[in-house]
């Protein structure tokens, strides 16, 4: 058995070697968010393993947005399962919007009549949906055209601005995945269109194909959750249908277990749906996403340069 | 001010009088759950008002499945959002096969070799998709004909057993939605067939004219959100969209404000988002939904009977 | 294996009734529930078995007092352990003065300015240390001569009004426990006489001695924790002392094994300890406590009248 | 209003670099935990201003008691409140133990056998308690005079090892209280010669009169928090009781205001109570302590060298 190693700190210490130092100390939650980065590390540099990204929280308006271009910009996943929110904050932002700094008990009243909607303590301003609806409505011929969800967002990557996640994705070759597309922003500017008679021929179950695929043909696979949600249960089942199931895990969210739902589902039960492999390597670390992302990116910056 | 009256229990004493005592006490989760209950009865005795229930965990397997039925049937509830899940697991009992009682300490890679796949405490047997594949290869042709996901789920409900959700949604005019329906186990199922050629004409972006249009139209609208979710948040975009928006409002969830993410968003900050009236009866109940429903069922069923 | 039969709810349902139905389902925290209330009643039927009880929490600001008592009155625990803070809102209701129905979000400057303390949604009124502090001056003698704090509780509970959590383990020869005694508003009132130049002779050590002695000379020994804290601690070490640890244990709280906190730290846990007996019964409930234990109570006044 | 600037990482980037990073972008736990630095970064280097630091949860077994000797021997913090707990790890590590790293999943009757007592993930071999009897034992006589807990505390950290935090504190003239000292191993230790007749002479109540006389006397204070409990309660009633309530304010916890107790109430509820100044700089960050705790020190370290 391993000592705990007392974390130790001094000035000018490196994120990274804070990291190694809680991996020394190597229990409670610092110790897993240690282990964390080394199983991502790993799963990084094999070359054979393929990482499936899941994405879900509110995660541009809590200022994870270049982090998360990082993570696609140095290829370090290979797909990329997300929500509609985070496509359409980021789209937002890449138009000229930005997210503010509130707080969790603003008067909701008010901020409804200074235009602006609360995410827990970022504030989005309304008028966002205005360029919003101008640029899916500028675009619509293209996007309507694609014929599932993946496809859809590969080809709003080719039309996004520079910057944003769909951009990255589409540049880097990454798949990028999204089933509750629907339900998020950039759906109901869809409807805005679709509501004036237009059509679409995006089809809803076309690109479980193509993601079971990804996973069909990986040698090794690796799954990195943050927040759980669809983009945590999509890529499982990906895994559950694949021959080879996942042989790298890392799950960071502050759901809980106890509720019984998919996204505080502990990753070890994966096992008995043939998800995880029972000898793959994996951690569920219980910390907020905001705190952990850009711990986890930084040390590995330091580690995969 | 209203004192805080100490509940009283007594032999025999009967559900709904055990929430009243709640209520008089008024205060910590226990008076949130009274107040959630008259709320409830207050939306569903209200003639001009629609209630929205948006579903997500884990119900199935967690043994909610009659209490869902109950508020189906009753016609307590006017729109349904669901998770593929939940009407995965269910359609899997209708044709067959049980749920079982489990602990959350078992062994995973046993319980797979023992064809049993863990959620939390329930374990699923795994042979469930074998019926369940057999089930939408026989039924494929008319399913793949709707055209979007709330037509399929309604042709689903024409064709499925008695007795479960999509039956009871079907039989009882209840439009029911499912964004995310890709993500599930009829997903995969879908994905079998297409797999070997087959074509579905299932829009992914179609049905959210239909449920703006429910929003739209509806004089007064309640919501009631067990667990967050895509489902709570697709009836939050459109009571957003509406010009009518909630004025009645019951959530159950243990999910946390803290982590930013719409699951766990107190509904208060729907106000910002013109989601929810300023002033509207609401209330977050920070409660195991497998306790909560149960109690608020049986409650409401004296009260409404 | 049992399979899990859906819960089913009727006009008129009794709380056990429904406790039994939820048991029947057996998973998820419902399942968890009924398994608590049948390893309790079992614990209290059993002749040969002491019970020690752990209570912390708002409890009595949050509605509980009534089936704390009938905890006590009925016999149904042999031995309490609890916070300071419980047994001064609870003598401060028994002089004269209430808790109020507020909320959360309430502007906690402008209940100061009204004299209100805020404790969550409950409030309790400031000026409830005047009768505290006349009341503890009044019989500060006979309270300062008791030689530890189980003394110090015993004597309080013969002075204080009838229906207080003190007097009734004072009249059915309950050994009350509070360990962090001074860490609440009786503290406070003691120190105020103290301050004036009094003495107490109330040892910090002196009544582990009689707990442990409690533990020791069980022949069983069940444990029932709402809420963690120091009073499920000081349960925990008695027992881990004692040749003949818990054989029974029931814990309620919604606090989080992750932290590495006692509070929230799994019952299992204890058997390493030699804490719990590997060969329990006993269930951890993650629920909150203000809906947990009126339904345990309810449910266990039925099976035990 | 402020933009929420994304966070960026690079190679090589500091803690503290980082935190600034997380406090440009402004928002959740990220945003929250940068405020916590400024915060005690401005009360630690205002002259006027006593800092009351309260430390719950199992932080020696987590690896944490260098960062903790980093503010006492900083001299950041001028008042300490713990758990016995803490002390009584603290104490069994200088004397030759150490804590092992494990995991929550561990078969505890395996662990028993081969004598660990499980804390979440670390491991305690069960014979600290020789040494630390011993230890007791030979220093009764002394530490049995003294007449209240800090006394008591004091004179072991007079008597005990280098590097621990008792004697960090006795060096530093740190008053040290642990109000729920029985509560502990060190109380366990005390009981056994208890029980062998022997006599202490340590009040329970008598240091409440010091801690609320460094409350009185302080011109400005601040308060620190790292998981509730008793420490963050005795401190809390402290600063109700003192003219100059707390100016500034950092809770670290992930304990939820939703269950009504102390340790997750919001510091702005002791508004209210006349705990919290309602001018104070004050922030609440739901995060786990094994990682806040070393990302702040870091960050501290390079504001304050």
């Amino acid at each position: 058995m391993r000592k705990v190693e007392h974390i130790k700190v001094y000035p000018g210490m490196k994120v990274n070697d804070l990291i190694i130092s809680m991996g020394k100390a190597g229990v409670m939650q610092a110790g897993k968010l240690a282990l964390a980065v080394d199983i991502l590390e790993e799963a990084i540099k094999d070359k054979e393993c393929k990482l499936f990204f899941g994405l879900a929280g509110a995660m541009v308006p809590g200022g994870m947005k270049e982090l998360i271009l990082d993570l696609i910009n140095n290829k370090w996943i290979d797909v990329m399962v997300t929500t509609g929110a985070n496509l359409t904050h980021d789209l937002g932002e890449s138009l000229g919007y930005n997210h503010y700094q509130g707080n969790e008990n603003m008067d909701d009243a008010e901020l409804k009549k200074e235009g602006y909607n609360r995410i827990y303590d970022s504030l989005m301003p309304n008028d966002i949906y205005v360029k919003l609806e101008n640029f899916i409505k500028d675009n619509f011929d293209e996007l309507s055209k694609t014929k599932n969800i993946r496809e859809f967002l590969s080809k709003l990557g080719e039309l996004a601005p520079e910057n944003t996640i769909v951009n990255a994705c589409y540049k880097n070759n990454i798949p990028l995945f999204c089933p509750a597309l629907a339900d998020s922003g950039i759906g109901l500017m869809m409807w805005g269109q679709i509501a004036q008679g237009k059509k679409t021929n995006v089809n809803a179950f076309d690109d479980l194909k193509e993601i079971i695929d990804l996973a069909w043909t990986s040698n090794k696979s690796a799954v990195f959750y943050l927040n759980g949600g669809v983009p945590k249960n999509y890529i499982q089942q990906a895994m559950q249908l694949s021959p080879k199931n996942a042989m790298y895990g890392v799950q960071i969210t502050t759901d809980r277990e106890e509720s019984g739902g998919s996204s505080g589902a502990k990753l070890k039960e994966g096992i008995s749906w043939n998800k995880m492999n029972e000898k793959a390597k994996f951690v569920d670390v219980s910390l907020d996403s905001t705190v952990a992302l850009p711990l986890i990116t930084s040390a590995l910056k330091d580690r995969l340069k």
